[in-house]
């Protein structure tokens, strides 16, 4: 198991927001030496993600949690099932217990809904993609709930992909001269993908052997030329979709024949999943 | 104007995130000396919130950006309006794009959806309070957001507000006991709030003089004999519905009479407010 | 036991304000395989506090050191008593040191004036409370030793309590209007305290139903008659008195009848507890 | 002047600290647009120090804010003085006004305390120096006000500077293999001091010429006849008299002829020195 | 011009490491008010690389310093030229001096020593690119020198770029096996490249349509062999020449027609460039 | 042992500098369970120095991985040797490899090369020493190389040292001047040290006893004569040589009888030692 972990940032940061100079309630209410058994519960059918970080956020506060995983990552799991069971010092439950909870219910929540939009090309050789619309700070935690979802991951951020836009395009003079100075300036292990607006411009990507292109914003007819245009010209290309896609036109977008469909609303609309915790009745006794 | 922003720091860590080290495309394909115009549009009817730090992204990437905002968060925008104009290098533009629009669409989209549970209880005297049920890391713009909307903000964290739950209960051995120890434990400025499931922890909590009463996924009815108690034993105090509040029931809630109505769904499961951004055409012209 | 601790990083600096790049004078003359015995020890007789925080910050610097508390933070102890044996590399005794004694000699200093204040008004229904008087950055230490002595805390910061102070009720127009504006404008688990420098702003601070009343700067006589006409006005509200408290004057002012007396001297002016610590003679012997 | 500031960490720290998320008073009452004119003045005689870094605290919450210093840091300055005048953003003014307080009264304070050591010593040729008993995390701040009331600073921290204590010699095997040690491991600009609790110590740092010895807990006799051996045998060598240093006793020991004083009170226990800040009336008005 | 600056916090590390808490002999020495005028220059052929940053140093020690750079990054500066004037505070200068010097000559050697590996090749198609044997914390600017050098960059590290090796390779159970699990599971921005020892390797790297090959430690009849069969198979695969080039050796392996060399020396063994920075005779003259 | 170690901060840094959001190949390719045993090897003879911050990144990354050094840091290897062997999870492994590479091939590259000046000077009274000259950011490192290579460190910064170079003494207006003004400015424990460039310089020196003197860019006649009216004058006075010293050269610059030859070549001019890590065979094979 690695420890090199950049997401133990994000989980302190967000307990510094949260407990600030102390749990006011929690230490003056609840003894130091009680010890309890709490359940974390699914209380709406949802596609797990973020457990593993919300055992990391118990074990930031209190190593001696003890954090029993009952569900996988990425599984469906029903309304009313334990998730997982922890164990410790109740002030450290309690401390804990909001952090934990909404990092689980945002990234359960976004991987509910990638799974969805997954469900909806089921059967079709298509790929559900990702964005870079992710809430600032999370992008990790947003594309690994993705990934659980069963969706795929595009480029991480502006550093490990060429994406080449209209404005790109517009400075570079055109599509041709814009693909043409991307290869030359990036490093070799980076493709270049294109955005493109309409046929002329599918064209011209052709033509200056663009690695990916992107239809921008086209309605399902225009893609389906599009897709055509490009498998015949070269094959190796890949063809992404992106703009407007909803749980309603995706499967019509996935018949066009496309390779990828990337959503923004993946991460930036997922309504949250419903997890809580709640202590078990018996266990809120003194530790000896 | 303050400088000392703890949102700057948020702000810089979304900019790392995304950036890396650096936007392999635009770096490429955007001459270093290209200036432009740009201007940020609202894509569907939303409540603004999050203007002015976006303006804060584009000025830490580049202090020389001019950005004019045209619409005060807080106000009603329609889709297709101009929120923001801005100008200067191209490639600041490009780089800071992005995480400006990931706050102003996440911001917005809370400041929207808070407008929608505020007008159900207009002309109601009921104040819509927020949860800590908010992403990760971004609380402090989330509860902005909210008041954006026209809602108020509840405690920031566990540090500023005694609020006694369940567990805290079961722990001190019953809600008088509870607020008993809570008021002398917790410094002088913090007013005692109690969570209540039942009619018989409403007369004790009443008993106990809690300062705030917060009836706990009560149903309307149950909602409003609480009510009736404590107006009548005590006026001074606050009550607060909590629990499975939605924009179906909260004006039902609302008619029971209490003071607030806490709604998580504001910050975990709003849906982004569609903004993008333009390079104005007529613009994209090298800097002389 | 929380491992969350905000004191860490406080410790940490110290640690590194103090060690640098290295301890030239240890690191030439100590051999690294070295082990001690050592033994803090008081040298005046004083309240003690912050024992954990010396602990912590031996731990901080060499994991394997074995600290044994023979004192607890809150008792009285007489000079030469031992107040906890410690044991390990003798390095990384020699090393830690020093800020582990700063820390123990400042908090233990404050409990010490603390304990001084708190016995002048034995008897009396009244309670001891520190002010934001703190050594800057070092307030949780300062307000930890204060409640190690017997006081009580006020707010932390800014930012969990409202304190309407003179410069307030000017910009609001008056106590009536401050109050209300505050009310109005913050959550709604914070009480509203404000200052109060005559018996005309009292009686407009009672009309106003402020939660807690500090009689700024005022004489006893003058004190004594603002209890008297908060008192029969509304028992529920709170008195504090506030400005110029010393150990001579302070017997006088609780007589009055306040709740509160805050004394910024705990923690700007408290001279340090004098306490050292000796290596235990016979052990600075070569590990095996 | 300089902007690399490692001061400046050190205050932000101390902003955060009692700003946290907000000062809630002060937001809700002061209208952001309102502009005032503020003196700070001391309340008791004292030597200044620190007036630069309350300079700073202000333009770090608020670049816009006016900082006129009326006195210098080094001066005596006399009870009731307006020590500097402020203005700008009333907002600004208030929320930084009590971390510019709390480190003007601390190091005004050790300034003051330096200076009444350093008095008691006026015309022998002796040098009041500090000790590494500081405040931790503020070492840089309190020697600065030990300068600035006329003492001079020791070794800042372990890392510059090599001073042999007891343990170092019990490890090394005595004081002549101590010092032989230090030296042959310590880089050729530092100078080797140690510290010695008798003649015979005296004499055996001498034979290993020691560049400074320190006499640790002497008595007035002793330290007399340890400078009469030192001066006679290497007049070069730097003699610092050390442990337990009154006002009362000072210039007795002053007297022996010792080169350097070592003083732990000056940062562990002077008492605040009184200052505070005044909006000036007639300023608290709208800006235009 | 972009403020968002990476390298920004290299350089202030550098200079805490150099300065810790101040420079004790230009502080005794130099009066405040100095101010002096200086020139960078080169004392040895250089092509120059690090000069903006050497700016930014003096900027981050003190904003008011101007600098004037009098050579551009990249291009080549006989012995005993001016690379740069600059003036102000003569204590910032001689402050920054160090890490601004520390800078320079590390990236100008950095870029000399490429640019002696480009004029090996010169005039065949081939590019040199570097490795991640960078200088720990300091690849951002290898890899900057050695662009000004005439090289290319490599990926930058792990995280954008696919580079398949031996052990990858042993583990995915062969080279067809990494190369099909390694496309499925990276994001389609990214290309594949994978590393062969030997012809068998290539033909197996051509099944799977590697995007780029790698010939590792080959010989350069290998090499050309190699070279041969790929171009036949695929034209539009890339090939990367690694494994023990040197100066002596590149010009033999770029005839083999390979597309890349790799050159680790070029940022873990370049010696540095000599630069030196002198104070203008006549101008250490006080400020008025 | 001491966990407080200012070197993990560097040593951290350069992970995320090359791994970034991850190691798009190792995630893809190597199976999260699979354990592996590697050796690292010296591939050229090398003086060894690192090899426990090659040990600390490894456990930086996963603290499961057992490390264990065959060689100790500072003893001369053959190429060949293997100098540790480790073992844990694969995926650890190959993550942290270039770090502990880079780390370790930079510092034994540094102690090989110090070692060939010790061995230029071997038999004469003479300490090779190290200067300021370092890698941004890695100073701790370079100087620990310079000790295992058999050399001595120089002052590690400004802050530890006074070392007063030509535009010190033409800003005090002499040698004279500026070591008085030095040795009064700064605190008692540091040595003065002033570079000299000719003869009179050297009696201006003697005559205000300056510590050590520095002969800046002198030849072997002027430093033989500097030598001698320095030892005849004041034999307590330590001597270094600066300037252009090389391998070559050193041996007659030792023979004039100065005590320190600073070398920056030492930590800006050393090639890298090659290093490598392999997987041993036979044991890629998956966890039970």
């Amino acid at each position: 198991m690695n420890n090199f972990n950049f997401t133990d940032r994000i989980i302190l940061n967000a307990l510094h927001e949260d407990i600030g100079n102390g749990d006011v309630t929690t230490s003056a209410l609840i003894p130091e030496k009680y010890i309890s058994s709490a359940a974390i519960i699914a209380k709406s059918d949802l596609v797990l993600a973020g457990l593993p970080f919300a055992e990391r956020t118990f074990q930031l506060i209190d190593k001696n949690i003890k954090f029993k995983p009952l569900k996988k990552d990425g599984s469906r799991v029903k309304t009313q099932t334990v998730i997982a069971s922890i164990s410790g010092s109740t002030r450290s439950l309690l401390i804990a217990e909001r952090v934990a909870l909404n990092l689980l219910q945002r990234m359960s929540g976004i991987a509910t809904l990638t799974d969805k939009y997954v469900q909806q090309v089921k059967g079709l050789p298509v790929k559900i993609v990702d964005t870079r619309k992710t809430a600032p700070g999370l992008r990790i935690f947003d594309k690994y709930a993705v990934r659980m979802g069963g969706g795929q991951n595009h480029r991480f951020g502006l550093f490990d992909g060429v994406l080449i836009k209209d404005n790109h395009i517009a400075a570079a003079g055109g599509v041709w001269q814009a693909v043409k100075l991307a290869r030359s300036k990036s490093h070799q292990l980076l493709k270049i993908e294109v955005e493109v607006k309409n046929i002329a411009e599918v064209h011209e990507a052709l033509s200056v052997n663009a690695d990916i292109i992107m239809l921008d914003n086209m309605n399902v007819s225009q893609m389906r030329d599009a897709v055509k245009i490009i498998r015949k010209k070269n094959p190796a290309v890949l063809i992404e979709a992106s703009g407007n896609i909803s749980l309603e036109n995706i499967h019509g977008v996935a018949e066009t024949g496309v390779d990828l469909i990337s959503v923004g609303a993946l991460t930036h609309s997922a309504p949250a999943a419903d997890v809580s915790m709640k202590i078990v009745s018996g266990n809120l006794t003194r530790a000896k």
